[in-house]
């Protein structure tokens, strides 16, 4: 190595040792005759010293050096006069006898400290030196923590990973898939894929009996920040198990990710059915660190010649602890932020549980005091709480009051991401109708096992019929999603004709599959976890691309490579296409 | 869990108690009026029993079993009164109470078991239940924990995995790129990898220190037995470090492998300049399980009007020990054998050391007793040894000994699968002249260092200027790879100049790398394993396509999934490109 020791480790017990060090200069400055250097790596900071008796070209050199310069330094280690306590080596310092100029630097663009002075079009552009700042190396260090850890712990329950292949088909069922054109298949393509999840289950098939893998997959969908074309997932596959099996497997792989990584011990998760996940939340991944549970008012409101309430659906109610203190503009204001075409609500109705103990609502002319008192019974409210309702149909103001439970959540400080609040989502419907086709989508995947007591309302209510599915969802975002699957081929043709399949298109689409079903499949199951997700869970991030070394922007786009761009003529002559723009 | 044991499990200690199994049904049989069910999962065999007792409506029930079915099966742990010794099981077998049928099974193409009777084609396209054998799932077993020991033994040295980008840019240099047609960006291209190069330089740009990633990359080109369009490598890339830093880190890697996934305990690499490789063995890759070195004859032979070895520009031998028993008809197909055109040769010279002591050579008219004595000097024969001689150029000689060599130490059975002979090659050339483009091409890629020294003849002799560039081979694969990397612009854009490239070219296609060296890059360099290879020779297996799950066949076709395919014309049309067949 050219370094005997890092930038990270020298302490008061290396004191009159000689060490060489490598790494950049942070930052330099003189004081009084005497120039002190701050040297980085990916492991700490050391300071440097030059004293004024130091030899002259020595110090004319270290004048030199500018920021992100790459040194290589050697001098023996003294203790400071003025030690600072914040920094690891704080204690030490070197007196600088030889220094050699590995590499210079050019003016970064933006400052590489932990708050940079750069934009994010001009980092994303030099992302290798916003990778150099240390809270965005530590994203990664942590990623890295967290996929061990993942490996370490399904590998010691004889979990195995297996590499399932990236140029694999395109099927129709799904998000859209990115292609491959074959040169030595002409007019054929490879799709990348958007989960390993027939690879997985032959696997089973094949009596893997447990497997893993922590995997890139591809979905060429618009992006947000939460989305990126490609992202990481952690697949797991498990035979010869019930659900119950899979839950406690993979809330210990959780449990024990937090507690290795984070030193955050977390209780058993609690579980909660979709069905009930959608009354009291509105959303079928509750961020459950915060009450505020949905109430629903129908019953209460119903029949006082309210038409906005009479005519509608559902009327459902939260309570806003504290809020009673918004003036009129706020509330005007938050009504405003509801009726953005984002929500789409028509309108808020609220009422205030006053200070000194009345309840005043903006439809006074509509419900007397008896009333309100209901309302104020119904959602508990004490004095200095406000009631926030919303009214319409089911679906559509749930997902509504949702957005405005997690709203007023978030002003109340209730969503703290050093806090970690996981929930299991149970028993998801198999099927979910999509106005556009107009026919039912399957709402996992169409590998996904009706519950057994519903399949006999496939034919007859198929949107009722409910999937031994299952979400695991921390803080409000889906990190994981998993089901049993089918094992049987009738069961999974009959689940192909009702997704819209021609048993011809079924064969063609997915016949390896269904032939492999007939071979002795074994009852199987599995789950994935969205690896970004999580990461940024962990790091306390709102978006995934903090914790991915080189993300793409919101048009697919590595800024950095410059990617995607044309290629040459050549190279589509061989590949036999064309491009018709 | 739908069983309580798995079948590799229950031993004399378990007698009496009451289990649970589950898996597939490898044979049964009746004998007296006892049937005997194997019952197999990942982890073992068990013997189930129904004796002549049971019930009958069990014992129909086990009679209507067939190869494959999944049973679950409940019942007690007997001890079997006929021990098998060679079975981890074979102390007991489970007297059958209960028995369910998971799932049924047609009778399989091909035999489940160590030795199937089963053809490549159709082996292919039932992966699955070829995956179901024992010795090809042990493969993936194998290769799992050997990608765990990589991370173990590097984790503990402080690299970090990082996962870098999959859609990346397509560049000229290096081997034929897949490319992803970019919907967002109509007339745009994604390129799949052929290795994380750029971008594990960039992480060193960051400061990231040591990086590695077992990571999928990809190649365009023909294939063959130990060639895939995906392909795993084991990536790593360090800083302010010298060549030696990184052959010792990675030899202990490969030792540390061996041993605890092998329990072969190696010693240190020998190490041989690619000079010495090239002039001793006749290849970058030598295989050093065994001698037979090349002895060149050009000052013994040359002079004696022998036009062959007159107008060669090399004559070169090898000692065939033991050999002198060839009959005229095996060195005449041996000849034969090296004029196939894959290898090339013009003709075979050899000469007998025979028992009586007298050496007889095929070209007797030319040399006498007094001659051949020199031969056998030079090339240390004794009584019973094959002399063997091909006269050429260079290049082309040295290549076909190597073949010849290579044969020679198989028939001799020299090429032992379960010795392992590591060896680091060091110095390759910088450069490597390609005949088709009349042009220089970078011998490992642009990105690699010159040694210092020869830099000089960039300029007059490129094809002499030796690279900062290692390769590490194991009985005569290469499985590693890598240098001491430019982490200099001008050098770079040096480097670039000599490639053929313009200033605007290698702006276009590398600006990102060589801007990057602008701030501050640190002296780095590293290693990529080809992880299949590896594996490969851990399962001593010849192709790397038994370590790889669902590999792809010759033409890049998966058999199993039908894949690659015709996609839709509206996913042509959304990607705004056509094929042109």
């Amino acid at each position: 190595m050219l370094r005997t020791h890092t930038c990270g480790e020298l302490q008061i017990s290396h004191v009159g040792q000689k060490v060489t060090l490598c790494g950049w200069v942070q930052k330099s400055r003189d004081l009084g005759g005497t120039t002190f250097i701050d040297v980085r790596d990916r492991y700490g900071l050391t300071q440097l010293v030059l004293h004024s008796d130091t030899d002259a070209a020595l110090r004319d050199k270290s004048r030199s050096l500018g920021r992100e310069f790459v040194i290589r330094v050697t001098g023996t280690v003294l203790e400071r006069t003025s030690k600072n306590a914040k920094m690891a080596t704080g204690d030490i310092e070197i007196n600088v006898e030889e220094l050699e100029i590995l590499n210079e630097s050019k003016i970064p663009p933006f400052m590489i400290e932990d708050d940079t002075d750069g934009g994010e079009e001009l980092r994303a552009k030099y992302r290798y030196l916003d990778l150099r700042r240390t809270p965005v190396r530590n994203n990664l260090v942590l990623r890295h923590k967290m996929a061990q850890e993942v490996r370490r712990y399904l590998s010691d329950l004889d979990f195995i990973e297996v590499e399932t292949p990236v140029l694999i088909k395109s099927t129709p069922e799904g998000a859209r898939d990115f292609v491959v054109p074959s040169r030595m298949n002409p007019g054929e393509f490879y799709a990348l894929p958007q989960s390993p999840q027939t690879f997985k289950q032959l696997l089973m098939v094949s009596g893997f009996d447990r497997y893993f893998q922590i995997v890139k997959c591809f979905r060429d969908e618009d992006l947000r920040a939460d989305r990126q074309p490609e992202f990481t997932q952690i697949d797991c596959e498990m035979s010869f198990i019930t659900q119950e099996d899979i839950l406690n497997i993979f809330e210990g792989m959780t449990r024990h990710l937090f507690s290795k990584v984070k030193g955050v011990e977390l209780t058993d998760f609690p579980r909660m059915y979709y069905a009930d996940a959608m009354r009291l939340y509105g959303s079928d991944k509750p961020d459950i660190r915060f009450g505020m549970e949905f109430v629903e008012m129908n019953d209460i409101v119903k029949g006082k010649n309210f038409g906005v309430f009479d005519n509608a659906e559902l009327v459902v109610a939260i309570n806003a602890k504290g809020c009673a203190n918004y003036t009129r503009k706020q509330l005007d204001e938050l009504t405003e932020w509801l009726k953005r075409p984002q929500i789409g609500a028509t309108g808020l109705i609220y009422a205030r549980h006053n200070e000194d103990g009345t309840i005043k609502s903006s439809v006074d002319k509509f419900y007397d005091e008896a009333a309100l008192a209901e309302w104020s019974k119904a959602l508990n409210t004490e004095a200095g709480d406000l009631i926030l309702i919303l009214a319409g149909g089911i679906d559509k103001v749930r997902k509504q009051m949702n957005e405005l439970r997690l709203e007023i959540g978030g002003r109340l400080g209730l969503r703290d991401k050093s806090k970690f609040a996981p929930l299991w989502v149970l028993d998801f419907p198999l099927l979910e109708w999509d106005e556009e086709s107009a026919r039912y989508h399957a709402m996992h995947h169409p590998f996904t096992s009706p519950k057994p007591e519903d399949i006999d309302m496939l034919d007859t209510n198929p949107g009722e019929v409910r999937a031994n599915a299952y979400d695991l969802v921390i803080n409000g975002t889906e990190i994981g999603g998993g089901s049993i699957r089918i094992s049987d081929k009738k069961l999974q043709s009959l689940m192909f004709k009702h997704l819209g399949f021609s048993p011809e298109e079924a064969q063609k689409q997915f016949g390896f599959l269904l032939d492999a079903f007939e071979f002795g499949a074994p009852p199987h199951g599995g789950i994935a976890f969205g690896f970004d997700r999580l990461a940024s869970i962990f790091a306390e991030l709102d978006s995934i691309r903090d914790v991915i070394a080189f993300p793409k922007n919101n048009s697919g786009r590595d800024v950095m490579i410059d990617s995607p761009s044309t290629i040459a003529e050549a190279q589509m002559q061989e590949l036999k296409i064309r491009t018709v723009l």
